[in-house]
């Protein structure tokens, strides 16, 4: 279907391109016009119907949108910028460069301009910054007629219709009311006797984090954002919530591997920024490894005497650090999605002794057989492995249940303390226990 | 606030607490109530009003809502869930034991009955087990006016309203329609003219993932189910997709934490399970360590003779580790969120070459250094600790970054190409390098 479309283009065909394209969801539009040549491109945008090109402006990557801005005509920016939501809108800008900005809002409307800046002005990830305020408002004395009437003059330009909000003289929030309760309740009712007085709302400068917390809490598809005085400033629909639970875990996923976070596409970050945020935490963790050199040099005697110690510390190493990093994932995973809290750290680390203790013994027990059986190492350095290897396992799995926990608890991000760092802390104890344990049984 | 009600039901005072409760929102009506002793539970439970009583069920833990079904009488079972939505019933039957399940049906309709049972069959995790049926239909034929009664007459009992669906007489699709159009629209207006034609709909057996993916990349609100022959069989709503992508989330960090993957709760796992889910990738990883042991006993002598090369192998191995593990979490996150595509693989290649290659150099600076200026190690050792530490970087990235796109393109999932699998293969070659390097450099 789109190589049909795209040969139409090559040759030419222009309009008749088009007429298959219009057909297609505007997603699959954008899409499609993102593998054409910039001039097709350009030829292809130009001819969506209005009530389309800003929707399939809207799904186009930045770097297109750029472009397009960049060699269009003022009139045409004004026509595109006109018909976009005004959260899509800031969303755009923040990624353009500020000659980009300049002509996008040389071609904007004094009012809708002062509002943009204003949006640009809320920190980012904040509630200002993702809200929206084309949302209807209703009166209490309203009854149902008058309301849908309301709705059916000014709804068109609002992104959400489904929830309507109910505010007095001064815009302070007295409640809200769904399109479903308005066509379900009967004409004559007035809005204050059916709206819902017990609303969810968030104040402007709150995280995106608590903000997708409440909207999972409670299930919600919009949420009000008010002011210090609860006066409404905008919503916040859900579409945008699964935009940020993504990006929360993809930070997550991102401080858990040892990296500092970054929202950038990877393959829209440049080398250098890849590398800037990643070579901090490699750095520290390098060098906190001094300790673990410091550790074997100590021993370098014990090693001397049975070399063949040297040959056990990268699967205790590994091993440590695995069953660390499993309960990390686990305990801060949990935090995250508030299945564990603060008071739960004693329930964690008594479920992580009993589960180390199970999965430990079942690695030191296979281990024996491994290395005393088949491959004959001496017993008392097989017992030295196996033990160590246990102390390791039940050690790793406290450190790694706990420290997320006291992380929160001291109000740092539990994800920070996830598998590098516990490792580093691991192999101390690794090494520690098998070079003196091995000490002790080979009469080092 | 909810002191001062606990402070009501512990004198006694359960209707003047129940006056208090449901003024709460029905989530935290059921946070509140799993605070209560299960008999306190079972009479403020009982005094809900009877709207309200099945939202708060839905919303109390799964044990409670056992031992609630477990105490109360057939007809009060019966009234609780005729009024939940037919998949929350489902998604609640899910969690119980056999009895328990058997009471519930016992008071449930016949027709019911045998919908549940129908929705009871479709595979954990399908489209079928998420979806409801729960939609309003709509005729083409229908105008404006028509439509919105008839959404009026039925919508009561519906989950969503928002969307509703044009059928033929053989339940076959034609086009959606949503509240907002049909407010917006002249009430003469035919459905058929307003009706959306581009429908992204699934099949009854697609997965989870698939719906999410959808959701995500059309900014959908509900998705059209459907079977083979195009028949409307139910609608998914964006409340459950959060749900789903939480849990695809989590089962991301679990895999990539060398886990097998559990939707279970940390807390209400029991000891056996957890150490069940972690115990066999540790086991693995355990025994292809010994392949790292074998190198380094190939080395026995070079380590004889200079016993302090042992003390570098902690440093050398978690710098790899941690390198190759924050390049596969930035792919498989990058495939995950679909940014990263199979042909992408040779971009993604030339970029971690690049970043490894810029990461590795700081790193064997600094680390130069630091062993040389600092710990007054030997230059010849110095040097082959910091070629091998860059090789293992660069190696690491590499790795951690193919890995993951080839296990795409072998069907198989990428995030159980993580960290700790990876770590397998970079502490190999970390050691081959360092040994080797240092063996002709120091003569051995």
């Amino acid at each position: 279907m789109t190589d049909q479309i795209m040969n139409l283009i090559e040759e030419g065909k222009f309009s008749q391109a088009r007429n298959e394209i219009i057909e297609m969801n505007v997603v699959d539009i954008a899409h499609f016009l993102e593998q054409l040549e910039e001039e097709k491109l350009l030829v292809m945008f130009r001819l969506l119907p209005k009530e389309i090109a800003a929707d399939v402006f809207s799904y186009i990557s930045s770097e297109l949108q750029q472009y397009i801005i960049e060699v269009i005509a003022d009139k045409e920016i004004k026509s595109i910028i006109d018909k976009l939501f005004l959260d899509d809108t800031v969303d755009i800008l923040e990624e353009m460069p500020a000659n980009v900005v300049k002509k996008i809002l040389k071609n904007t409307s004094q009012d809708r301009r002062e509002l943009i800046n204003q949006f640009l002005n809320y920190p980012e990830n904040s509630a200002g910054s993702i809200m929206t305020i084309e949302y209807v408002d209703l009166k209490k004395e309203m009854n149902v007629k008058e309301a849908i009437d309301h709705i059916k003059k000014i709804g068109v330009d609002k992104e959400t219709i489904n929830t309507c909000y109910v505010m007095n003289k001064n815009r302070r929030l007295e409640g809200i009311i769904s399109l479903r309760k308005l066509i379900l309740s009967d004409e004559e009712t007035l809005i204050e006797d059916i709206m819902n007085t017990n609303i969810i709302s968030i104040q402007t400068y709150a995280d995106q984090e608590d903000i997708a917390a409440l909207f999972k809490k409670y299930d919600l598809l919009t949420m009000t954002v008010v002011d210090n005085e609860n006066r409404l400033v905008g919503i916040i629909t859900i579409d945008d919530v699964v935009d940020i639970i993504e990006q929360e875990n993809t930070e997550d996923f991102q401080k858990m591997a040892a990296m500092q976070p970054s929202d950038e596409e990877y393959l829209k970050t440049s080398v250098f920024n890849l590398a800037k945020h990643r070579v901090l935490w490699l750095l520290v963790l390098m060098i906190s490894a001094t300790f673990t050199g410091n550790i074997i040099r100590r021993y370098e005697d014990a090693l001397l005497s049975v070399v063949v110690l040297a040959s056990f510390i990268p699967m205790l190493m590994d091993t440590g650090g695995n069953s660390g990093s499993q309960s990390a994932t686990l305990v801060i995973r949990g935090i995250a999605l508030e299945e564990i809290k603060l008071k739960d750290i004693l329930k964690v680390l008594w479920k992580e002794l009993r589960v180390s203790i199970m999965v430990g013994s079942t690695l030191a027990i296979v281990n024996f057989i491994r290395i005393y059986y088949f491959e004959k190492v001496d017993l008392n350095v097989t017992i030295a492995v196996c033990v160590s290897l246990l102390i390791t396992v039940v050690v790793a799995k406290i450190v790694g249940g706990g420290l997320p926990i006291i992380a929160k608890k001291l109000k740092l991000d539990p994800a920070v303390m996830a598998a590098p760092l516990i490792t580093t802390i691991v192999d101390a104890v690794a090494l520690i226990s098998y070079f003196s344990i091995a000490s002790r049984l080979l009469g080092l």
